[in-house]
């Protein structure tokens, strides 16, 4: 996330807010904010919302997530909010969004996180 | 795709693969490549092979697509394979993959990609 | 849907609601209603959402959608509410969940619907 | 599976093909099989060829999965393949496909399934 200029907003139990500043360099070919950047930071967003329900020395993977853009990435400043819908022992449903300046919804994310334990390399 | 430092590998209608080097900045906290960065790759790859049966002047934009990660994004270069499974006028359905440099697949997107004609500020 | 035995409960501008009640012949192997029949009542549900909203002549096809399951299909009665997330001329982003009769989420959709037309046979 | 009139046409280690004969009573509005009659085929023949590498005693259910319909399912006869792409202890990532009788490809499913053990009144 320091590579993108991604910021912690906000971060309360199963819910954390990322922020993005435009950045040109984070752009594609047309000017707006390339829907990877927009997955990775919503991903990471939601992966931080999961880790935040689990206990010390657990981590957290993405097993699998979606994405959908629903209007270009325009703006100076975007807000990715990760949110839990259910906290399993093993499996952890997330759903994300990313809101440009105007708070317009740009994109959407549903996913799959899972927690790993046992591992102390991996601990976050 | 400059900033993740992604480079060309093969274009053939339908068809372009994109390699990337492994970076420390590209790392989230266990030192795999970060799901959003791999995200990233292999969305621009299956975009560009979308573009690749489009006529000139169409530009392409990312629907929707899902990732699911296989394994940890481990080791020095990556290969994103683009493929367009069925290209429509509208729509171009998509599959993609992203290979370790032991060939082993790490990711796999699926997803749906958008001509956009006759705005020529987006022509690709 | 009448080969499931589903009702309509509730129409408005964008939002549709089925009800599925609970039929031994549409559980799987463990008794909970099966995912794939769960799966096919919500895509209806945003299906007629999408379709809510289009002019009168319009047919609507799903494009894709993702299905999360959270919980078993357990209970007498699941509704399945069908909503529009971001109505466009061609593409039309829905989300729907279905719930059992204790009012908990068992299942989430993310999808694509596309409206066709100028194709009379296919009109709904 | 039976209330869909689904059968089973060949299992081998990872890999389930389910074939169904076109019913008029699972068509949607258009004469068309309903996509969820194609998930739910599809589904099924990714959960038994998750189940077909499992120890005996476990039981699988799906975590979640996105179906594309690439096109209108007609004809007479459909063959639905599951594969399992990776199988872990926990999660399973599976890939299907629905074929018509022309063999022409009308839908994908990319999912997850889960094994679940030690709960006998689960088992497959």
């Amino acid at each position: 996330m320091r590579t993108l200029g991604a910021t912690l907003e906000r971060v309360a139990p199963g819910e954390v807010d990322l922020a993005l500043a435009f950045r040109e360099d984070l752009t594609q070919q047309h000017g707006f904010v390339h829907a990877g950047v927009i997955a990775a930071v919503v991903d990471s967003a939601c992966g931080y919302a999961a880790l935040s329900l689990m206990e010390p020395g657990a981590a957290v993977l993405s097993v699998e997530f979606k994405v959908q853009l629903l209007a270009p990435a325009r703006g100076a400043r975007f807000l990715a909010l990760g949110r839990v819908v259910r906290a399993g022992r093993t499996l952890t449903v997330v759903a994300g969004e990313v809101r440009d300046d105007g708070d317009e919804v740009v994109a959407l994310l549903n996913g799959t996180m899972m927690a790993v334990r046992g591992r102390p390399e991996l601990a976050d």
